[in-house]
């Protein structure tokens, strides 16, 4: 196996760095987050780092980077607290991933790129009209990560939109029904496919799949 | 479609409700982060929460629950400041969902799951031998999440070991070659398939594939 260390990996060039320490933590989630500026322009942005925080209250993070084209997500929630996080298919993942050009404020990335907006509930914020799993989301709070100024923006789950077939009876939803995409890096998509569902682990039983 | 607001999710029964939104946020990582006190018990634990922080430092972070099994690895990492992160592979997510069984702290996961550890370079805590990715981090932060008592657990990578023909000549390892899992919810595993990396996007250019 090849072995870097930490002064190996500072004197890679910085590009090589970037799409290597990005790949290192495994697949991550594929969302579109959707958001609205206090003036009424729409914006849309794929994001890799939506993560679970708790089921009650229900609660998702997701993060920032200091400098990038996500800003204007960022100031659109500041404005209106509100976002929506969408899921990515495999059969739109370009459109998906187009939405990261750098766009100018005034441009809407669903006009863009070419996916329908719509607006559901009390949300502010625009969905994607066709994404299989949409999420509504107020603004709860946010953390400065001191070590290298990213910050993890907490909300809460204000409303959940998704196809009731791919529920199972006790409250799992088997996005691989959804053809949901994943990301490697920064700009790898895959598919994926269910294996196996277990059972909850006890230290004295074989375990068991559902 | 269905529809649920946050009332209606807060009135779902509580494991009914954590299954349903520990799904909605997409494909995780599957890693096992494997760590040692300072008497020297090994332990290993089961995570789908690491996500990429930054590459310059390199930085990984991990979400920890308030109360769960997984204050063994917290109380080593703060003990030794070390921890490893090793990507689980499709053919042993039987053996990395065992460690997310209760045992007793004098019990080494790493034993009781039959995954064989080995100590590499100058870090403290153990790696899992088979796995094809493995990190050594030092622990640098934490944040304290106020809304739920979950703790954002950050680490420097100090040395990263895996296979030398997975990675592309850009430094994007391909992680699809070492079968590497993901998890959806809490306990469902998947495996994952490349479907294209695209070329950086930009406004007025048509999308590429690399």
């Amino acid at each position: 196996m090849r072995h870097l260390t930490s002064d190996d990996i500072q004197s890679l060039p910085s590009r090589f760095r970037a799409q290597f320490i990005n790949s290192i933590t495994g697949v991550k989630s594929a969302n579109l987050i959707g958001s609205v500026s206090a003036r009424g322009n729409t914006n849309l942005a794929i994001f890799s780092s939506v993560v679970h925080l708790g089921s009650n209250p229900a609660l998702l993070g997701f993060l920032l980077r200091p400098t990038t084209v996500e800003r204007h997500t960022f100031n659109n929630i500041k404005e209106t607290s509100a976002f929506t996080i969408n899921q990515v298919q495999t059969h739109f993942i370009d459109k998906a991933h187009q939405t990261s050009a750098k766009y100018n404020h005034n441009i809407s990335e669903f006009e863009a790129v070419g996916l329908e907006e719509e607006f559901l509930s009390d949300c502010k914020a625009p969905f994607v009209k066709s994404a299989p799993l949409k999420i509504a989301c107020r603004y709860k709070n946010e953390y400065v990560i001191e070590e290298n100024g990213c910050r993890l923006i907490i909300g809460e789950v204000t409303d959940v939109f998704y196809q009731k077939q791919i529920q199972s009876k006790d409250g799992f939803l088997d996005l691989t029904q959804t053809d949901t995409a994943g990301i490697l890096g920064s700009d790898a998509y895959v598919k994926i496919d269910l294996l196996h569902r277990y059972e909850y682990a006890q230290p004295d039983q074989v375990l068991k799949t559902k």
